[in-house]
């Protein structure tokens, strides 16, 4: 099974990148870092005649990148009890690939992968992270696309996230079944 | 009571406008639609020695345009059970404002102001909706700001809203008390 | 279309039904009031091997009244955050129900009718109230009986309900359509 | 620190049980099984001049037992995406005491304990029962307890919960703290 990990932390080595590292380390699995992608903001033209423009970024390289996987792991911070806004701008493109004819079997696709999710925050996020677990179970329904589980972790300086201790050894058990079966 | 709402589709009257325009006719409050402003996404670096890098945006005209009034209403489409993207960027940025020498009395200042939402969505909104709405009054706990009230309105295509009677009532009761105080 | 109301409220002419009787006044629909009937807690028997032991109590003959009709509206004080004792207790008991060989329809039964829900709680109900419209979704799911919609109304005193307009005119909406079909 | 452990489930070693001695061995603290109380459903009589009649029942020795307890776990199966019925009613009476002259300091004494949470459920309950923990850290909120956990269970037959592996191992830990400071 092959892992791709989607990171949206703007941060380089921080609390989310650690707590996620536990749950598919580097060498495994296939890291993407959100921010080092150029993805421009939707522009929400479902509705218009011509559909949507072309955009000039980086998205489709992207998508095609994580389709190549069988597992998803999404890893965001808790930014205002949600995920990160380049998380959330990645994902309101997707929009425009249900659209784009140069992925006609995008929703057939996500039906057989199976997607994760990590989050880090550091506000009670066991509680106050749970509409953002129960959203992306949404979005997860939308696709048909099974949601294999996830793990919230409580962080909020650098480094804080070595305490969680609950949440460290959450997350070496999250995906441990398709690493076992090799990469 | 001065009225800011802020505009988080990126549409042109759409129907996440439409209803907005219930609560608060063009003609009354100030109307700032995101789309007009360049907001980048956050760079996390509220723990770098040196503390947020400046950035070359409209970010701080925004905050002090939205400061001037007392109401705000943030209005937005429901992108994937969530705010849109747009709205989620300009949110995430208020952290770098909470660290901004500028702007000393932001969390003080927000106490005195009264936060509402209008989110419009076509995949059952009034149940898939409510893990935004939660998130929204965590946001306004966390900075001790009243959360006055929420309407959740129903429509996919380009003008469905009218037939949302029940979202276009609630809307047109959500700020009247403001209202009828005068702009 | 028939409607049933059925009340789990324990106080007469609380505010729980005062909202209720705005959505369907007494002398349309059939109003039940639970704290009439005598029904037992569930004592789980599931997984007997004999199943559930017979109970002598007054669910079979409320839960026949009840599925007379095709419309089914739930009200429920928000007791700690959720329905109240006697409603849980109620629904509970739909365990027994669907393994109860005199109901051998009873899912198919359900799936043609729709619920709704009216809930009235004195604590921020309109946010504190959402994971009881959340697990009551999560209900009508299980049934696949459609979930028509819901009002929350705030009050804690007696009359309290009558200031708040929102809801008392949400409430006269919420079944209108099929009032006009006549009962 | 002294454990009290609130059983709500009405089968007798049942999964939520199993799980919850993996937080709480049978000889460390107080096991304490609603099963074996007669509890009876609330009449709210909170505005009523006279206040709440006298109830013939267990509560009030139930009660007793629990306050002289420094922790409390409740562990309950999910029954309908909720606490069960007998944890409901039992909770419900809460408002009861809270109005019992022989409870002078009901609220402040709770505000000096610590509450956990178990849940078992057959239906997705790490997703579905999100809810009952949000509302479970709302009542938490109401008395100022703090809240030092959850664990979410999945299984429906008996003997199930062995193989949630993950759920197993976080009961372990969910009160690893307190007793190892001795019972």
């Amino acid at each position: 099974m092959k892992i791709a990990v989607i990171h949206g932390s703007t941060r380089i080595n921080g609390n989310t990148e650690y707590l996620t590292y536990q749950a598919v380390p580097k060498e495994k699995g296939t890291h993407l870092y959100l921010r080092d992608y150029n993805i421009k903001p939707i522009i929400d033209e479902r509705h218009t005649e011509e559909g949507f423009t072309k955009v000039d970024d980086d998205l489709n390289e992207l998508i095609d990148r994580v389709l190549e996987h069988d597992i998803f792991l999404f890893s965001t911070p808790i930014y205002w009890y949600s995920m990160s806004g380049p998380m959330k701008t990645f994902l309101d493109r997707w929009s425009q690939i249900l659209r784009d004819s140069a992925y006609p079997d995008f929703r057939e696709d996500l039906k057989k992968k199976v997607a994760y999710l990590i989050a880090v925050g550091g506000d009670t996020p066991t509680i106050k992270g749970l509409p953002l677990v129960q959203q992306f179970n949404y979005i997860c329904q939308f696709y048909s696309m099974p949601f294999g589980g996830y793990v919230i972790g409580k962080a909020s300086r650098p480094g804080d996230i070595v305490h969680d201790k609950r949440a460290l050894h959450q997350a070496s058990l999250l995906l441990e079944k398709h690493l076992q079966q090799g990469e």
